[in-house]
C-alpha cells in the first residue's frame, strides 16, 4: 500500500479532491498513522479507530467547515483532527501547549463546538441550525455525531424533543458501537441492540416517534455505504437521524476484542497490539482503587451499603463491587441527575449509598444534590473521583469547582482526605450513622502510601465529623492545607532548611470546619497560609476568610489554590507549577515569610 | 349533595373504608373544599382540581403510606395533602410556618419523597423501589405520578431507561393534560397527542421500547376506570406505566376554559370562579414585566437577539416577544440544561441570546454554564428571574445559591440590578458587543419605581463593566450591597436619625468588583458591611473578602445575607427579617455602629 493519500490532505478540502475509490486506502493510512502516534503518545484509542470511515466521509460528503459537524464527547474525533490540519502536530496531542484530546473552537475553524462532556452536540448543533435558518441560510447542515452511551443521556433527550418540533438542518448521527468508556446499559441500548438485530419490525419507532426523518441502521465501516448514505441526506432539509453500526477499536485486532482496555491503552505495540505493561511496582495504590477495594470490602460486611456510578465502572473502580456484588452496584449510564436522585431514593429506605460521580461531572447534577438530598438531609455518600487538576483531559474534565460549588449547600459536609488511610477511613465512617450527606473529594492517579494495601487496606478508624488536625507544629506561620494537596505541602516543608516557624495543619473537613481548632490558629499565628487544589474563589480559603471575619480575626491570611481562569491541560505537576501549588511554587512561598 | 364524607377521612385507611359507588360524591367534596380555600388563601389550582380522581383512586387501591406515592412537582398533591391528615391545615397551605405547597418528607409520612423541581419522580421511585427488592419486600409498590411537561425534560428520560432495565415495583403514571405552567411543548407532546387521538396504531411505543408494561390511555377523570385499572396494575410486578387523560382545572368552568391563569390564579369567587382583580393600580412594575417588555423592545431594534426560556413563557414575561416574534423567541419546555446549550450553539453563529431561567432551576444547567459557555468564552446573557427569597413557594424554589455557584465559574459576568433601571440598561448593556457571558440576577416580584414604564422604559444607557456606585456618603462604615436588596439598605437609612456616619455603595457587579473603588473604601472606613440576598457562604460578601485578603486590608468586615440553612416558606418580608436582611433588622444591624 502506498501510504502516500494522507500526508497530501492539509484540509478537507484536499480530500475532496480524491477518488471516491481511494478512500479505503485512506482509511488504512488513517488508522495506521492514529495507531503509530497514540501507541507511543498514548490517548484515546478506541473511539477514533471506530469511526474512520465515518468521519472520512463526513468530511468528504459535507463541506465543513462551512457545514458544522459536532462530535460529541470527543473521544472519537482524533481522526478529524488530523484531516483538518493538525496531522504534523498530533503527536502533542493532550500535552501542556499541545492540541487538546478534544475538539476546541479556539483550536481550529473545523471544531465547531468544544466538547468533553456527554451529549452536548444535539443541542449545540440545533442551536447553530435555528440561527443559521435566521441568519437565511437554508443550505447549510449541522451535523452531531453522538454514540449510544452519550444518546442515552438525559440532555440529548432534551434535544432531541426540540429538534423533532422545528425545521432546522440537523443531521443526529448515531454512533452505535453497544460501547461507551464501558458497555453501555439502559432500556434504550436494549431497544437499539434488538433494532440492530432487525428484531424490531418497523426499524427505529422511538426516533420516528420524535418526528426525525430517520435512517439506518448502515454499517459505519463500510465507507461507500456511508458516503452513499450521507449524499442522500445532504439534499433532504429538517431534523435528519442516520443510525450507523461501528465497532470500537476497529482495525487493531486487540482492541476490538477488549473494547474496555483499548478505550485509553497507554502505551501498545503499534504492530502487534500488545500494551506494553508499565512499570508499576511497589507504586502506591490509585485513590479509585482505595474507593473501590473498600467499598467492597465494607458492602461485604454492610448489607445495607450500594455503590452508584453514571458510566464509569472502570474509571471509578467500583467494578470490584459490580463484579462481586451485582445485586447492590449499579451502573446507570451516563445519567448524574438520576444517579443522585436514584441515591436519594434509595437512602429514604434506610439504605447507605455510595454515589461515586468524577467530580466535573457531578456539575451535571448540581440541582438533585441542592433538591433532592441536602434539602431533605439525607445521608447520600457522595465520592467525587477526579478532584482537583487531572492533567491530560484539561479544561473540560478539572474537578476545580466542587468545593466552591458544594460549600454554600446547607447540611452537606465536605472531606478531602490527605492520603489513603484518610480515604477508606472516611469511607468507613460514611456508613457508621451519618446524620447528614457528605461528599468525599479525592484526586485522580496515586496516593502517597506504598504499602497502604498489605498494611493499611481494613484496619478502619472513625473519624469524628468537623475534626482538624496539625501535622506538623510552627511558631510565625500556619499553612491549613485540606485534601491531598497537603503532601505538596508536607514535602516543601520537608526540602525547607528551617521550617521551625511554620506550622501545616490539615483541614480535611471543608465543611463544617474545625472551629476550635482554627479560634486557636489565629490566636497563636499572625499570618495564615490557606492551600487548595480547587478555586481560590468561593474555596476552602474562603472559608477560612468567612471565619475570620465572624470573629473579628486580624491575621493576614493568603489564600492559594486554582487562579480565576480555565487551566488546560498537561501533567498535573505542570499544572500544579502553573497554578503555583506544586511543591516547588509552595517552597518558594513559604521560604517568603 | 350530603357533604359529609370528606370530613370523616382522617387518613387514607379511612378511605379505604368507603364503598366504592361513594368515590365520586368524595371527589365532588375534594374538589370543592380545594376550590373553597384556595379561592381565598390563594395556591396552585388547576394541577390538583385536574387528578381529584387519580388521587383518591390512588390511596384507595393502593396501600398508602406503605406504598409509596411520589408527586411529580407536587402542584397537583393538594387533594392528596387533604386526604392524608392535612385537611385542618390546609388553610395554612404556603404560610410561614404552614404546611408546604409541595409534599415535604418532615410534613407527613405520606409524603414518600419531597418535590417542587420537575422530573425527580421517576428516579426516586425507581431508587425506592430497588431498596425494597433488596430489603426483601417484593410486594410493596412505588408510585410516580409525573405530567406530560415534566416527562418531557431529560432526567425522567434518564430514570425511564434505568428503570426498563429492572425488575423493580416501579408504577410511572403520566398525567397528560396536555399543559405544564403553560402549555406542554416539543416532539414528544405531540407524540403524545396522536396517541390520545388514536392516531397512533400501536398505543405508545415509544414507552414500550423501554420496556414498560404499558397501558392507556385512559380517563383520568373517570375514578371507575381509574380504580379498575390500579387494581389490574396492583398485580402485576416489574415496572409499569399508565398514560392518564385528565383535564387540568377540571370541575371549574373558567379552570378548564384558562388554564394558564388557573394554574395559580390568586383569589377568586368560589362560586363563579371569577377572579377577583388585585388592586394594582400605581404599583411598580413587575422584573419579570421589566425583563418581557425590554427585551421585546431591543429584539425589535435588533435582529440578532433571541429569547429563550425552559417553559415559563408566563412566568418570565418572555411571552410578549413569543407573541411579538415567535420565530426569535423559544420555549423548550422543562429543559434547562438544553436551554443553555441550545443558547451556546446560537452564540456560535452571533446570535445575541438571552436565556431566561430562574435562579432555582439554573441549578439544573450548572455544568452547561460551565463547560459549554463559560469555558468558551460565549457571551450568552443568562437571565435568572426568582433570585433571592421568592416567599410562599419555600425551600425548593428560592433562588439564594446563584452568587455562590457562579462566581467560581472564570469569564462569567456577574449583575445585580438595583431596581427596574438598572435591569433594563443592563439588558440592553449585554446586546451591545459584550465579550464574556454574563448573568443578570434579579428577584420574583414587583420594582420600586412606580413610573418605570412610562418615564423611563427605553430610555437606554449602557453601563460599564465591573463599576460600582456611591449612592450615599459616610464617615465611619460603608454598608456594599449588591441587587434590589439595595432598597432595604435605602430604607433602612432613611428611617435612621442620624445616618451621617454610614455609606451606602451600590455593587450591581458582583463580578468583576469594582476593584479601583473598593481600594477607596477600604482606605475610608474602618467598618464595612455586606448585604445580599444570596448565601453568605461564597456569596457577595466574601467577594468581598477574598479582595479584603488579597489586599491586606484590615478593616472589620461583617457580611450580611442568607445564613447556611434551608429557609423555608412565607412572605418575602417575613423570611428577610428571619434572614436579618430586612429594613427592620438592617436599621438594627446600623444602629449598632
Amino acid at each position: 500500500m502506498k501510504s502516500n493519500l494522507l500526508e497530501h490532505i492539509h484540509t478537507p478540502a484536499d480530500l475532496r479532491q480524491l477518488d471516491e475509490a481511494q478512500l479505503p486506502q485512506l482509511a488504512q493510512e488513517l488508522r495506521a498513522f492514529i495507531i503509530d502516534i497514540v501507541s507511543v503518545k498514548e490517548g484515546h484509542l478506541g473511539a477514533s479507530l471506530g469511526v474512520i470511515e465515518l468521519t472520512i466521509a463526513l468530511h468528504y460528503v459535507f463541506n465543513t467547515p462551512e457545514d458544522a459537524l459536532i462530535w460529541d464527547v470527543g473521544h472519537q474525533a482524533y481522526g478529524h483532527k488530523i484531516l483538518t490540519g493538525r496531522r504534523e502536530n498530533f503527536h502533542t496531542n493532550r500535552q501542556l501547549n499541545g492540541i487538546s484530546g478534544f475538539p476546541k473552537r479556539s483550536e481550529s475553524i473545523y471544531d465547531a463546538f468544544g466538547v468533553g462532556h456527554s451529549s452536548t452536540s444535539i443541542s449545540a448543533a440545533l442551536g447553530m441550525a435555528i440561527a443559521s435558518n435566521l441568519n437565511g441560510d437554508f443550505e447549510k447542515q449541522h451535523i452531531a455525531v453522538i454514540g449510544d452511551a452519550s444518546i442515552a443521556s438525559g440532555m440529548a433527550f432534551e434535544g432531541l424533543n426540540h429538534a423533532g418540533v422545528t425545521n432546522a438542518n440537523l443531521l443526529v448521527i448515531l454512533n452505535d458501537n453497544a460501547i461507551g468508556i464501558d458497555p453501555s446499559v439502559g432500556a434504550l441500548k436494549n431497544y437499539l441492540t434488538a433494532v440492530k438485530e432487525g428484531k424490531n419490525p418497523r426499524q427505529n419507532n422511538m426516533i420516528k416517534s420524535l418526528n426525525f426523518n430517520y435512517s439506518g441502521p448502515i454499517d459505519g465501516n463500510d465507507i461507500f455505504a456511508v458516503t452513499k448514505e450521507l449524499k442522500r441526506l445532504q439534499k433532504i432539509k429538517g431534523p435528519k437521524f442516520l443510525h450507523v453500526i461501528t465497532t470500537k477499536g476497529k482495525g487493531l485486532h486487540q482492541a476490538e476484542q477488549d473494547q474496555v482496555k483499548y478505550h485509553a491503552p497507554g502505551k501498545f505495540d503499534a504492530l502487534t497490539g500488545e500494551i506494553i505493561p508499565k512499570f508499576e511496582e511497589n507504586l502506591p495504590p490509585k485513590y479509585q482503587d482505595v474507593f473501590g477495594l473498600t467499598i467492597l470490602d465494607l458492602a461485604q460486611k454492610n448489607k445495607k451499603i450500594i455503590g452508584i456510578t453514571p458510566a464509569m465502572p472502570s474509571g471509578s473502580s467500583l467494578k470490584f463491587m459490580m463484579d462481586a456484588l451485582p445485586e447492590r452496584a449499579f451502573d446507570v449510564g451516563i445519567a448524574e441527575q438520576h444517579a443522585v436522585t436514584l441515591a436519594a431514593g434509595m437512602a429514604t429506605q434506610g439504605m447507605i449509598v455510595y454515589c461515586n460521580i468524577y467530580s466535573t461531572f457531578l456539575q451535571r447534577a448540581y440541582d438533585q444534590v441542592i433538591h433532592d438530598v441536602a434539602l431533605q438531609n439525607l445521608p447520600v455518600v457522595f465520592c467525587l473521583d477526579r478532584a482537583g487538576l487531572v492533567g491530560e483531559d484539561g479544561a473540560t474534565h478539572h474537578g476545580v469547582f466542587d468545593i466552591a460549588y458544594l460549600r454554600c449547600i446547607p447540611n452537606l459536609i465536605i472531606y478531602a482526605p490527605i492520603n489513603e488511610i484518610a480515604l477508606q477511613n472516611i469511607l468507613y465512617t460514611a456508613q457508621s450513622g451519618l446524620e447528614h450527606p457528605i461528599a468525599i473529594r479525592y484526586p485522580r492517579g496515586r496516593g502517597v502510601i506504598q504499602d497502604w494495601k498489605k498494611e493499611h487496606f481494613g484496619h478502619y478508624q472513625k473519624i469524628e465529623t468537623g475534626k482538624a488536625s496539625c501535622i506538623k507544629n510552627g511558631s510565625k506561620v500556619a499553612v491549613l492545607s485540606s485534601g491531598t494537596i497537603g503532601n505538596n505541602v508536607i514535602t516543601a516543608l520537608d526540602e525547607i532548611e528551617n521550617p521551625e516557624h511554620i506550622a501545616h495543619y490539615d483541614f480535611a473537613f471543608v465543611k463544617p470546619l474545625d472551629e476550635k481548632l482554627l479560634h486557636e490558629i489565629f490566636q497563636n499565628f499572625k499570618f495564615i497560609i490557606t492551600v487548595e487544589d480547587g478555586t481560590v474563589i468561593g474555596g476552602f480559603g474562603s472559608g477560612i476568610l468567612e471565619f475570620a471575619a465572624q470573629n473579628n480575626y486580624q491575621s493576614t491570611i493568603k489564600t492559594v489554590g486554582i487562579p480565576d481562569e480555565f487551566i488546560g491541560q498537561g501533567t498535573v505537576n505542570q499544572l500544579q507549577q502553573y497554578c503555583e501549588i506544586s511543591v516547588e511554587t509552595l517552597k518558594s512561598l513559604f521560604l517568603s515569610y
